[in-house]
């Protein structure tokens, strides 16, 4: 058992984390994902192993119905194309239609500057959650992420900002937790944090509450993380033991080993 | 030994099931698969620990060639987007010239109404066999999937019907046969039915009884599933095991676990 | 330990390519990969596991940027459509203006004529290292892939030639080393031969020897499977293992295994 945490708002994330978990494999959550060609697969298997249902198409003349019919929708953007340009705009106009919730995962923004604009047009359209790392939101905000710049962007943007690193943080403004779980393996598995993401869209649809349902997300992918990390020789079975321990994660192991602040 | 079968039909599969994988192995079919974009990689995988030589692209200007010197062909309609849209015709046509036997997976076409039609127009060129689940069936057939309704559209379609789920059950409409075998995990690993259609169209690239084949394809899949799964922790190691359980599957395995009615 | 070596060109190999894979893991160098649809995951992880960083973005939006801030260049020309036609000449303009080293894996083009055509003109274009097997030599060069012939091609076209199969061979035309190590099972998993021409790139990233560099990528590949392969139980297991093997790989186990002559 760790020490016990000081801010009282994550003091009670554990329990929280634990609970959306079980709402995800009990409500079989959809969740539609435009993701990246590299990561499409372990995107679905990750959100199967902790109990959602994914769909994947990125095609425009069909992603409006999968929106239509799914719980939460994921927008990632690697591997920006043209068509994942146009389906992005009909997928966010299908949830928005639907009072459906979204997440955007810039992935890369600071490598490529047609991603930059894309992705702040995109953030204009009020997604619940952006999940970045320190490099993106730089890129985005044209400032450093210290924790007020974190601030002051969710609040501006009216959205949560989970800035992922060694230590995530997850703010919309007003409320701040770091979550300090994790391992250095999970850098080196494609499409891992992409995933993590895409867990978080998940407990987007089955919690409203944006800032719980981001802190959720990212605590339960990053305890798993450590739980594979554990049992794992290498990159190759880390990425193995990662889908087996998110779909063995129970409340228990999440509450004995959250490291939240 | 589980009990004997009761159809006479049924009986027999078990030994054609083996016969058929072991040609799989040793005459290293080419199997032409335009598939979704999360399936590729599954799929390939899939077809090599088969014994089958897998060839993916989905580009128009090559697929007709790729097509031509395969010995079969595998249509899935998951991420339906444009190009697979129009490879799909420049591949059946191929297939056709050539005489090449055909498989239809109507992925999610109960999710998407454009996909619907596709699968309807497609049928009518002449798949050998369409695997599909309930909702599929339902959303193609327009009735509910019980045994009448899927022999009657295989008479009226002129090919085999392939129903998985918990129990698969497999008809040409005269001959009706239902596998038992399989486990829940396979749902919980993506891409996974997909792979086992492609597993199926090896089978009738070496196996011209479209009826044996689908049964012989379906039947190894399950069995190996179910030999994965022994040794699975969770759906990471389940997906791994399943390919290691796939090449490693011999005739004694398959008649010993084997349960066909 | 294996017998020495007689050729003194090969006798060097193994230290030089422990140094060049220390390298690659110490200065993480930047590979831009565009390559096909079904080899983009593990092509990926293959980069990862050896300590580089991957970027796999086909969108001729966005490709040149990225090759721009790569340290080296990946071209594969499986499932070859028309964006990724586009986004190759893009590609390696942005090589050639900033002096990138690029690398050419004509997969499959003995089963495409299109590919053929295109291959030819991607090779005047003069990439470091074309790795390919015996048929898709053939294709290219007009010619079975004899010593003298892959020597006297290396020379005409000014590049590398690394020729895989059970032995590999590779030749600048005056310099010629084989590798025999290697695995049967390494056929069995998809994108593995992609995924050996991606570790070559990384290696070029690192060492302005374009030799040396293909020779030290295939050699750490070919002892990676070898080791992977003592401990697999079947395709699964291998790919997995085979990334283990790669980030586990050391100078040690490289020139205890390696055997070039």
């Amino acid at each position: 058992m760790r020490a016990p945490t000081e801010n009282p708002l994550a003091a009670g994330l554990p329990d929280l984390a634990a609970d959306i978990i079980t709402r995800v494999r009990c409500k079989h959550p959809r969740v539609h994902c435009l993701t990246n060609a590299v990561a499409q697969s372990f995107t679905a298997n990750v959100l199967l192993a902790a109990g959602a249902v994914p769909s994947m198409t990125i095609a425009p003349e069909e992603i409006g119905e999968f929106v239509g019919r799914a719980d939460a929708l994921l927008i990632n953007l690697g591997t920006l194309d043209n068509e994942r340009r146009e389906a992005a705009a009909i997928a966010i106009d299908a949830a928005s239609a639907e009072q459906r919730p979204w997440v955007l995962d810039p992935v890369l923004v600071d490598r490529s500057r047609p991603r930059v604009e894309f992705a702040k047009a995109l953030i204009a359209r009020r997604p619940g959650i952006v999940r970045l790392n320190c490099a993106e939101f730089a890129a985005i905000a044209g400032i450093d992420c210290g924790r007020d710049a974190l601030e002051r962007c969710a609040i501006d943007r009216h959205c949560v900002i989970a800035l992922t690193g060694a230590t995530d943080t997850v703010t919309d403004g007003v409320r701040t937790a770091s979550i300090e779980n994790g391992d250095a393996r999970m850098a080196q598995v494609t499409a891992m944090g992409c995933a993590g993401t895409a867990l978080a869209a998940a407990c987007l649809a089955v919690e409203a509450d944006a800032w719980i349902a981001s802190c959720a997300g990212l605590l339960a992918f990053a305890v798993a993380g450590e739980r594979a990390a554990a049992s794992a020789r290498g990159p190759g079975s880390f990425a193995v033991e990662m889908l087996d321990a998110l779909a063995n994660l129970d409340g228990d192991t999440l509450r004995m080993h959250a490291c939240v602040r």
